[in-house]
């Protein structure tokens, strides 16, 4: 009843807009760019004054669309960046989705391939299936076809064959979260990607922006793994359960790439590369 | 009409053999103990004499039962050659299905967890599900299970993490083909999961009877893999289609495996090591 004028209703407002916020922090550990933006959205209700709760709303709604339009232009500066590492009939390997559903308009590993087919480049990427979601075969295998981009199919456990056979020429991933020393947490099986690009010689790219680097994290020791049902490998999108009732599983929904194993790291202001300690600081 | 008694019909029933073992050949292009027991059952016709066509069937019979019997001697034989380079409490990764359906009554790269188990040895093994026909989740994953083995399905590509965390002590694999330099074809991903290996400094074992060795193929260059269909990536087990209509795909259900990755090939006769252009000779 003491509050000023305008500031009614503020700070039930917070409380939910907290509530709300730690319910989508709960979503995903592994993605540090999720906080950061959930704690943007915080900061800019907290120092928004004299505007009531309903009011809020639609300062909410102007700082989100602030964020996507700000994503926007980091996904295509990341596309830029990267581009200048990638020659045109190039094979590129991806792994997982870092498209436009990861950050509009073109992504952030599937940036550069965007930007470089709109120039008349012609690249051939092998999209890894990502078992077990399979957002490799759902979402990146789709937004490329869609764009006119050649892309082929792969079961993840053929990225060694295609890459013996020489048709591989960099592999381009995006990621959750970096750490200061240039770990780098993405979908399962990122690192085995990364283990097998170093064995045959390949170049092996993350494409990272700023916000998913998170410098108060030291290595990649820090970053806690979601481990995640056992039904999605046994059962989701299958006619019938596809292991035996009652096996045993191990679901883990990230794994951690070695700085050792990363040629680069892309960010939209820059290319870092080792020691990432130095080159990733660098940046900001 | 001028047949000698008793050889009446033997030709046409060699012919029809002869059509069935090329129908029987064609399944598998990358399998060269097919082609052996294929042969032996040949050559047996052949070279059985005074015997009409529908008595041949019983000396055919007779001849895989033998077959069958030798087979499991070496599966007996194969395990207990692994079982010395194996310690009780052990997590070994195994990839795709190298068990009773493939050689009973143990298999090749499972024999030495059957025999170890029956022993009181407790094993941790990690089966890959191995995409896109699943036979580690369908078929290793229920022997195991079956026999009271504590097993664990993971999906192809975690097995980088769990070599990382430790829970890996040796990989175990079966095999399609040995060439004589000791390149290994087997199921695809097993390429990669030796690299991993290496990269990890876990021991790589290939278990191979003596009849799956080919030393008239001299690198794995010579091994023809066998593409599949699209659709055991797209669409085989779902319940809708779970990549874009119309996309590229490209399934090789084989790889190989080069010997420089393999730590050790243990056949039925004993365990070839490096370099194995003499190791594998000395076998025979």
């Amino acid at each position: 009843r003491n509050a000023p004028a305008g500031t009614a209703g503020k700070e039930p407002f917070l409380r939910e807009l907290r509530r709300i916020k730690a319910y989508l922090a709960s979503s995903r550990p592994t993605a540090v760019n999720l906080f950061w933006a959930l704690d943007r959205m915080e900061k800019r209700a907290e120092t928004e004054e004299q505007v009531s709760g309903p009011a809020m709303s639609g300062v909410l709604l102007r700082e989100a669309d602030a964020i996507k339009r700000d994503e926007a232009a980091v996904s295509r500066q990341i596309g830029e960046q990267a581009l200048t590492l990638l020659q045109d009939g190039w094979g590129i390997l991806t792994h997982c989705n870092a498209g436009a559903a990861a950050m509009p308009p073109y992504g952030t590993a599937l940036a550069p391939l965007h930007l470089g087919a709109a120039r008349g480049m012609h690249f051939k990427v092998y999209a890894g299936e990502t078992r077990p979601l399979l957002q490799g075969a759902r979402l990146t295998a789709w937004e490329l076809q869609h764009s006119g981009i050649d892309v082929t199919l792969i079961c993840d456990s053929a990225a060694s064959i295609v890459m013996k056979q020489g048709r591989i020429q960099a592999v381009l991933v995006g990621c959750d979260r970096v750490a200061a020393n240039g770990d780098t947490a993405n979908k399962i099986g990122t690192s085995g990607a990364a283990i097998l690009a170093k064995h045959y010689g390949i170049p092996f790219y993350v494409c990272s922006p700023l916000s998913t680097l998170d410098l108060d994290c030291p290595d990649g020791s820090g970053i806690v793994i979601e481990e995640r049902p056992a039904e999605e490998i046994t059962e989701r999108w299958y006619r019938k359960p596809m292991a035996p009732a009652g096996i045993k599983v191990y679901n883990p929904a990230f794994d951690v790439t070695g700085a050792e194993l990363i040629t680069a790291i892309i960010t939209e202001k820059g290319i870092a590369r080792p020691p990432f300690q130095w080159s990733l600081k660098a940046l900001f």
